[in-house]
C-alpha cells in the first residue's frame, strides 16, 4: 500500500481533459498537493492508504473555475448604478466613485469581498485588472487563491499613478516583488487601444517580451471603440495591435464582440486567446463574441464575468449558462456551445489563456490539486441524467460545497476556511455608507 | 391597540405597486390572511398587537413570484436531452419519453418536485399546461401554492386523452371539480395554432366565453410556426386567432418572439397578455420577444420559465436577470428593461395576465398575504445600494428565506413546511432509473 495525503471519492468526476470523460465512482489520489492518479474507487482504496479520505457521494468533482476577466475590487461598487448607457455609467457614476474612493484600503477590502464570493461559487483562479496591485496580491495570499494580477497601464491619471511613466514604474516594482510567487502571477494590462498611445503600447510589448509576461487588453468591446480607432488611427484596434506586433498566443484579448472577416483572418494567423464576458456584454449592449465560430477555427476562448459593477456577480456557473444561451442565439443554432463546451471555457480554456494549463484547468495526473465538489442531491438538480448538463443549465452556486486550491481546502461544506464572512460583510456595509454619502 | 395575526417587519419592502416604491423599515400588517396595512415600523407597533411578529432585519420583502408559463411535471425530464434542434429534441427525445412515461403518477411526482423548487426560489403561483390535470391540482393542494392549471386541448392522442373530444370532456370535468377552489384556477390551454384545428379553436373560444375562462396558447414561438401557418392557412397564427375572435385581454399568448408590424397593430387593438420566456427562447433559438416595445405600447408582458426540460430550471430570479439582459440586447438599449421592470414582470404583470391582480402580485392593503423574504446580508449581495438592482442582478435563489401564500408560510428559513424534500429527491431518483432504462 502506498501512503498518500488524500483520497477524494466522488459519484461523478468531470475531468475537462481532451477526451471529455465523465467518470462514475472514481477517486482522485492526491499527494504533495498534486493529483497523483484518477482511479476507479475500489482500485484506489486497494492501492493507496491516505491520511484523509473525503466521500463526495452525491457530488460531481470538476476542476475549479477560472474567471478569466475581473476587476474584483469593484465588488464594493456592485449595484451602485445600473441600466444606463455605457458612457453615462462610466462618466457620471463609476469614474467619479473610483476617483473619489479607490485606494489601497478599498482595493484590499473589495478584493477580499470578491474572493469570498468567488470561492463560494467554485472559482479557484482569477485574472484581474485594476489599481493598487499590492492590495489585491496581499488579499489573494490571505485567501489562498490563484491570482493573475494585471499591472494596469493607462494614459489617464488615477489615485494609483499620475503619469504613464509612473504606471510602468509601479508595474516593474510589482513584477519584481511577485515574479517568483507560487500562486500569484503578474501580467501586463494596457487598458485598451483607446486609452493607451501607440508609443506606450510598444513599450508594453517590449516589457512583455523582456519579462515573459502575458498581456491583457480590453479589445473591440463595442462598436464605438472601432469607430474611434478608424477615425483616429485609420485602422481597427486589432489591426493596430497587429502592426505593433502584439498579437500572439501571449495576448489575452478581452471581449472581442466586434469581429469582421479581416479580423477573423488576423486572429487565425496570430492565435491570441480571447476572453468572453457574456453577461457584461449583454448588460451594456456591447455586442456578442462569436464563440462557436472562433472555437471551430481553433482559437481558444475562455470565460470571464467582468467586474461586479457591470454584471453584477462573479458567479461562473451563471456565466457558463449565459455563455451557452447567448452562444446559441449568436450562432443561430441550438446545438452551438453545448454544456461541456461552456464548462471547458470556464476551466481548461481559462488555464490555456493564462498559460497555466500544465498546472491546472483539468483533472489529470501531475496537475495541482485544484478541484471543487458540487452536490447534485438537491431539489434543484434532480433527477441527474447528465451531470454536465445539470451543472451548466440548472445548478445554483449554493450547491458548490468544497473548493481546493493546490491541495489546500478553501471552502469546506460551504464554510470559508481562510476568510471571515461576517467581517467582510461588515466592511462592505461601512464602505457603502461612505460611498453613498 | 388592534389585535392582528402577524406583524412582518422588514428592512426593505418592494411593493411592486404603481408608484414603484421601495420602503425602508416598514411593516406588513396581516390579518385574516390578507394585508391590512403597510406602515412605518414604529407606527405599526404602536397601532397593532400581533399574535406573531417576524423580524426580517436584513431582508427585502417582495410580492411572491408568479411563474406565468410552466410545464411543471417535466421536471422529471430535466436535462434528459440538451443542446439539440427543436424538432430533434421533441421527436427523438421528449415526445418518446412522454408517450412512454406520462401518467397520473409521473405528473403527481413531477409536479411536487417542481413545486418544491418553485417555493424554494420564491414562487407562489404558476400557470401550467400539461396532462393529468387532477394530479397537478392534488399536488398544488398539498403544497399550498396558487395554481392556474391549463386544460390542454390538442389534436394529438396522448396517454391523457385519445381524441380531441376526450380532451374537451376531461377539461369540463376538471373545470366542474375545481371551479370554486380558492387557490386552484382552471384555464383553457389549446396547445398551439399548429396542433389544434380551426374548428376546435372555435370550440375553445365558446367554452372560454361560457365559463369565463382564460385561454393560454403557445403563439408565434419560432419562425417555423409562422411558415407553417402561412402555407396551410395563408395567414400568420396571430391573424388566424384574431379571425376566430380569440384575441382579447382574456388571452395569454405565450412566447410571441415573432412580431411584425401587422402583428403589433393587432396586439395594440386587442390587448392580449403576453408571457415572455427568455431562457427557453434562447436555448432553443426561437427568437426574442420585443418586451420593451410592447411595454411602451401598454401591452402587459409577464414572465415564465417554460418547462425544466427546456430551460433547465424554474428559477424566477435567474429568469428576471435573463429577461433584463436579453431585453437590453433586443431593444439595442442598455436602459431598456431595467431591474424594476423585470421584477414587475415576475409579480404584478403575472397577476394581471392571470386575471388575479385584485388578489395578488403587489403588496397593497386588501390583497392576500402573499409575500417572500430575501436575505441580502450575504457576501453575494453586499453592499446594498439599491435593493431592486441587487435582487434582479445579483441575488442567488438560495437567499430566498421565507415564502407566504394566503397567510400560510410555505418556506420557513429555507425549510419547506408542506413538502418532504428528501422524499421528493428519492422519488426523482426512482423515476430517473425507469426513464433512463
Amino acid at each position: 500500500m502506498n501512503k498518500v495525503d488524500h483520497l477524494i471519492h466522488a459519484k461523478w468526476m468531470v475531468t475537462c481533459a481532451d477526451d471529455n470523460q465523465v467518470l462514475e465512482d472514481h477517486t482522485l489520489v492526491i499527494h504533495d498537493n498534486k493529483i497523483l492518479a484518477i482511479l476507479p474507487g475500489t482500485e484506489a482504496t486497494q492501492r493507496y492508504q491516505a491520511n484523509d479520505e473525503q466521500h463526495y457521494l452525491s457530488h460531481a468533482i470538476t476542476p475549479g473555475f477560472i474567471n478569466s476577466h475581473t476587476h474584483i475590487a469593484m465588488n464594493l461598487f456592485r449595484g451602485l448604478a445600473d441600466d444606463l448607457e455605457l458612457m453615462d455609467w462610466l462618466n457620471n457614476h463609476i469614474w467619479p466613485a473610483e476617483s473619489k474612493w479607490v485606494s489601497q484600503e478599498l482595493v484590499y477590502d473589495g478584493s477580499l469581498l470578491a474572493m469570498a464570493e468567488m470561492i463560494r461559487c467554485g472559482t479557484i483562479c482569477f485574472n484581474d485588472m485594476y489599481f493598487f496591485l499590492g492590495a489585491t496580491a496581499q488579499a489573494a495570499e490571505l485567501a489562498g487563491m490563484r491570482a493573475h494580477i494585471g499591472m494596469t497601464i493607462i494614459d489617464v491619471p488615477t489615485a494609483w499613478a499620475k503619469t504613464t511613466e509612473e504606471y510602468f514604474t509601479k508595474a516593474i516594482e510589482f513584477y519584481q516583488q511577485y515574479k517568483n510567487n507560487e500562486l500569484i502571477t503578474p501580467t501586463l494590462a494596457p487598458h485598451s487601444t483607446y486609452t493607451v498611445s501607440t508609443e506606450n503600447l510598444e513599450k508594453v510589448k517590449k516589457l512583455a517580451d523582456d519579462y515573459h509576461l502575458k498581456i491583457n487588453i480590453h479589445l473591440q468591446e463595442a462598436p464605438s471603440e472601432i469607430e474611434y480607432s478608424i477615425k483616429k488611427y485609420h485602422q481597427r484596434p486589432l489591426q493596430r495591435l497587429h502592426n505593433i506586433g502584439m498579437l500572439s498566443p501571449n495576448l489575452i484579448a478581452i471581449h472581442m464582440t466586434q469581429i469582421n472577416d479581416a479580423d477573423f483572418a488576423i486572429l487565425q494567423e496570430t492565435q491570441p486567446n480571447i476572453v468572453h464576458c457574456p453577461e457584461s456584454n449583454m448588460k451594456l449592449v456591447s455586442g456578442s463574441c462569436p464563440v462557436e465560430k472562433l472555437a471551430q477555427m481553433g482559437i481558444n476562448v475562455a470565460l470571464g464575468t467582468d467586474g461586479a459593477a457591470s454584471n453584477n456577480d462573479l458567479d461562473m456557473l451563471g456565466e457558463m449558462r449565459s455563455a451557452a444561451l447567448l452562444g446559441k442565439i449568436t450562432a443561430n443554432d441550438p446545438k452551438a456551445l453545448p454544456a461541456m463546451h461552456a464548462l471547458k471555457m470556464a476551466t481548461i480554456n481559462g488555464a490555456k489563456a493564462l498559460g497555466i494549463e500544465h498546472i491546472t484547468g483539468s483533472l489529470e495526473p501531475g496537475k495541482a490539486a485544484d478541484f471543487i465538489a458540487i452536490d447534485l442531491n438537491h431539489i434543484e438538480t434532480q433527477p441527474v441524467y447528465h451531470p454536465v448538463s445539470q451543472i451548466v443549465y440548472a445548478t445554483p452556486r449554493s450547491q458548490v460545497t468544497d473548493v481546493w486550491v493546490a491541495g489546500k481546502q478553501l471552502l469546506k461544506n460551504r464554510e470559508l476556511t481562510t476568510l471571515d464572512e461576517k467581517e467582510l460583510i461588515k466592511k462592505a456595509q461601512t464602505w457603502r455608507k461612505k460611498i453613498k454619502s
